[in-house]
């Protein structure tokens, strides 16, 4: 330990001579409060501001300055008090606990740190009203189908940000699928009348707080600032008019956060608060001057030691402690610093830019009861939000396990209200590529779905096609079109939250090297100046993608406005003949879908499906826009999926 | 409707005209009670007797007898009262509900039964004094190693009983895998030593009542009458015997059960007592004189339509009363009198044989409200008994959702005690068959064991290498010795009822024709007079089969006595080079099993193993009777199970 201790000295010793630029001197601050010229000295103080009017009046600041922790500090403003004031390890931080009484006024008032013989730091901190009630932030639902982005690679609307010299990796190269390509905020929100037209409701763009790395910065989850866009993606101002602009269209923006891990280059790594502010945080700094070696702790990546009665300590904590990978250090969020910073975090951007939901990432690796506690918090102050964790596992168990309200054996209730369906993915495409046997085939989909009776509430589970971490749908059904409106038409249908991939509508895939990340996150064509291709207007798009485009704007047109499939009941009939119905239904609106593989063309029987009570009604073909009037049979000419619908307006 | 009355009211008229030996008239039946000598003139009476001294009081008979449905009944008797008396559909039935108050002594009665101008009949029926108290019957439990048995496979102990007349089905031929061979209940009674020497403690052999099919009747499961015992098999006496032997040797004796149907040729199918006794009566009697035709209602065999809160009810229906095969007929459990009739049946075997458990046959399919009811009876008279349900399915979910007490959000509660891991033995067989890669191989049934967090009480579910209906282990396992016995110590170890085919431990194949049912019920040689080889004895014993049944008898023989197994915590640890490890352990005793794929000799590091606080101990290997004292590493000098204990006596 002493071994340990003393090179961490050092290093923060080397580390302070080059943060020169913080470290300034004031006279002018030893004036009283109410008369002085404020200057706001300190070199970080998060979150930057803070509001009045939450349920939770407890706010912890993180204060980082040269030497503030033999500082006092003292605040004098009405309705702020300031209950407790923390040391922390490392001699250049302070955590502040502060309590905002419901009678607090918004405003800014002084923070003033004295130390001996030494001028005083004052800093200016804001707290402002709140602009939406609590209740009106509705997160995203099974009303609505998610629009999942790499803003790198959608559109680069703005050209002038691609790079900048102050930052670890520099330049762009569209040939190269891990370097950035100089897609940005603007881009996106350029383009939200495409997709709006989509049928789209909300969308998540994958993580754009600034990734300051060497390379790979483009996918945004080493971030190396938890309150800071990326430059190369944009300003806070334009993250904001991305939000306002979705709002002006009733859709709703999902943020992409990581509560697991951070970017090696964080500035934080280079003065740690805490000793344990990061997990093996002593292997990485006894190991700092060889970071290119293997010397991390890995994590074991054994997710199911966060369920797993039989689980040693040991692999837990090789779960749960190691590194995601060895360049993102693994968050301790059992240190209570990390933990509220973590959460006020997310409030912070929640209320910043009036969120529709978060995808929180690798939902299984941070310590659990800090994720409970996280989400809690959350859902406590937005009653009415929701978010959704990763968990990437094709077991309906774990699926169940991090819902909230589920009976879990060890009591545990994850707060969460939305959970990701893997495991229907991959039974989609497993379904659609297996010849029909007695097991196989369509069957394997019906069976899945029966699963359903395990989750507390399966219409808030988020299913999807595809995500921006696995091959394109396109691609998994070895490019056939018919099966991949068939995947995505029954995705869409069923009591879920729909999410798809950008570029899915085009048929972008990844046949040249399968499950390649580079690949999968392909630049969408038409959001680069000169693209010969452009996707948004179908200016040269081909005759299969634009079909493709038409097939989803009318499926999720419909299932924007379809209560049936928002909060419909559900009923599915055993797949026979290869083919597989499943209708959505409420009183006024039933939405009948067949799956069918039967090449040659197939006359469906209905007397099966006389529980739907359809007889004598007209459905109308979504596709074709033609109507039936259900009575004994349904003539199924081609292969692929059928949505018929008695809503005929 | 009326077409098909009319079709049942011929056939039953010519099958009374069959029954004639049946019909008789008895003149002294006049005479009062009290002086007569009793004839016992009804066909059937069912149960045959019944007892005193049971929580539930009720007890229903079925009468049958011709025109019996036009007379009345009288019991005169102390503590006997006849509450109401049920005509059935067809009048050669009578239920009578009988009453027996908590005083009333065991012994004989008369049922009088009276209809004008026709001589009284007159029934003695019998109420036994039970034997041994409610408590005492223990079912099997984490403690018990099962020995599987197909008893027409196993050893003929009698040859006289091979064959009868005035069955059916005549002969033997044990080159025909689907005719019978001649095994019996002497030929186990006979061998329990050899089982008992294995290490089992409880024996499972497949049904044993009458199947009086034109064919494949040596499997059992298609009984023709539920209180007669197979007299191929033996007499009610041999099957006592062998109850009474196994009992003397400190072992259970575990009933296999049928109550989803029976066989075609049951007796009541011949003059069915009410309209609804079958399901798909209707459609059966329509058909009945094109019986080989394909006119049965199947089952659709879509289980999950039990739990699906999306099934529709034609399939639900469809897969509950269609019929399991079309030789066997479905049986209506909705029927109050068949539900009766079979739980008392249930309850007449286990006070009969005084049993340690059932295993009931196809779980799923009958109707899931009465088998609830059905185990509830069982078990509130027997508290501590055990019933297995065999529902063949790999989802976890459904293993769990049998299981009582677990949480199913339809409120369902099955009250259960046991069900049967086919997800276990799938992964096992996945696991050490699949090479070692990130995902694959040990990782499999590492993560499958990680599952037991879903349910209730995982020690009580069943796990085995192999049953009846399934290829044999070593089959499954390509004829790996080494992976065989791996499966075997790992399945043995587990906090769970262990269960073995009988010949697994001979390494009984199914090569030649992997998953047939005839090969996979193989003779057990040495069961006949005269085979060349004798497994029981190991004359002419290939020594890897020798060598297989010491394994066997090393292992079971030390789980029969270990704590640890039985009861004790479990950990195991994430598999790392090939190996994956596995621990019981209570305050004495700690079992460390080794799961070693490494071809090449392995040294295991055991400091990731300290949470088991081994350190200086000495453990013995106990295949080799070899010590170690527990310090660094530990040699692993050829691929397979290890299995170490700290018990050194």
């Amino acid at each position: 330990m002493k071994h340990i201790q003393f090179k961490l000295s050092i290093c923060i010793m080397i580390l302070m001579l080059s943060c020169k630029d913080n470290v300034k001197s004031e006279m002018d601050t030893s004036q009283s409060e109410s008369t002085i010229e404020i200057s706001n000295d300190i070199y970080k103080i998060e979150p930057p501001h803070w509001w009045t009017g939450f349920k939770n009046r407890q706010l912890q600041l993180l204060v980082k300055h040269d030497n503030i922790g033999n500082y006092t500090a003292q605040i004098s403003h009405q309705g702020i008090a300031l209950k407790q004031v923390h040391k922390a390890d490392s001699p250049n931080y302070l955590f502040l606990d502060l309590e905002i009484a419901e009678t607090a006024t918004p405003g800014k008032f002084n923070i003033v740190f004295r130390i001996n013989n030494k001028p005083e730091l004052v800093q200016t901190y804001e707290l402002k009203k709140r602009q939406i009630p609590s209740e009106e932030y509705v997160g995203f639902n099974s009303s609505d189908a998610i629009y999942l982005i790499t803003p790198d690679r959608f559109a680069n609307a703005n050209p002038e940000n691609d790079s900048f010299e102050f930052l670890n990796e520099q330049g762009t190269d569209r040939t190269d699928g891990y370097a950035r390509h100089g897609g940005d905020i603007q881009g996106i929100t350029e383009n939200l009348d495409y997709i709006k037209n989509l049928g789209f409701t909300a969308i998540w763009p994958t993580p754009l707080l600034i990734n300051d790395m060497p390379k790979g910065s483009y996918h945004g989850y080493a971030m190396t600032d938890y309150y800071k866009v990326d430059p190369r993606f944009g300003t806070l101002d334009d993250y904001k008019t991305l939000a306002d602009e979705l709002r002006q269209r009733n859709m709703k923006l999902v943020m992409d956060q990581v509560a697991n891990h951070c970017g090696l280059e964080h500035w934080w790594m280079k003065d740690l608060p805490f000793k344990d502010w990061a997990n093996y945080q002593d292997h990485y700094l006894e190991n700092i001057d060889r970071w290119d070696s293997q010397v991390t702790i890995h994590s074991n990546h054994r997710r199911t030691t966060n369920q797993d009665l039989y689980a040693s300590e040991k692999d837990y904590q090789g779960m749960s402690d190691g590194w995601f990978v060895k360049d993102m250090p693994d968050l301790n969020q059992r240190n209570p610093f990390m933990a509220n910073y973590i959460i006020q975090n997310s409030i912070w951007w929640i209320e910043t830019l009036g969120l529709g939901g978060i995808r929180q990432d690798t939902y299984p690796y941070p310590d659990k009861e800090f994720m409970s506690n996280w989400a809690g918090a959350i859902m406590t102050e937005y009653p009415n939000f929701n978010i959704v964790g990763e968990e990437w596992s094709s077991n309906p168990l774990l699926i169940a396990y991090w819902q909230d309200g589920h009976e879990n054996s060890d009591g545990y209730d994850s707060n969460l209200r939305s959970t990701m369906d893997f495991a229907m993915q991959e039974k989609v495409v497993a379904g659609l590529k297996n010849e029909e046997t007695w097991g196989t085939g369509l069957k394997e989909i019906y069976v899945a779905l029966a699963n359903d009776f395990n989750y507390t509430r399966p219409e808030d589970i988020m299913a999807f096609p595809d995500n921006h971490d696995m091959s394109r749908i396109f691609t998994q059904l070895d490019g056939d079109i018919t099966n991949t409106k068939m995947a995505l038409s029954y995705l869409a249908v069923l009591p879920r939250v729909f999410q798809m991939y950008y570029g899915t509508e085009i048929l972008m895939d990844d046949f040249a090297k399968p499950g390649d990340h580079g690949l999968i996150r392909t630049d969408f064509p038409g959001g680069w100046a000169n693209d010969s291709t452009n996707a948004f207007t179908g200016e040269n798009l081909a005759e299969s993608k634009k079909d493709m485009q038409a097939f989803v704007s009318k499926l999720l047109n419909y299932r924007k406005s379809s209560e049936a499939i928002h909060t419909g009941k559900t009923m599915h009939f055993a797949p026979e003949d290869n083919t597989y119905v499943l209708a959505r239904y409420n009183k006024e609106e039933t939405v009948f879908h067949i799956m069918n593989k039967n090449e040659e063309p197939y006359v469906l029987k209905l007397d099966r499906f006389e529980e739907l009570a359809l007889n004598g009604k007209t459905l109308k073909n979504l596709m074709t826009g033609e109507t039936v009037v259900w009575s004994d049979t349904l003539d199924l000419k081609n292969k692929g999926s059928y949505l018929f619908t008695t809503k005929l307006d």
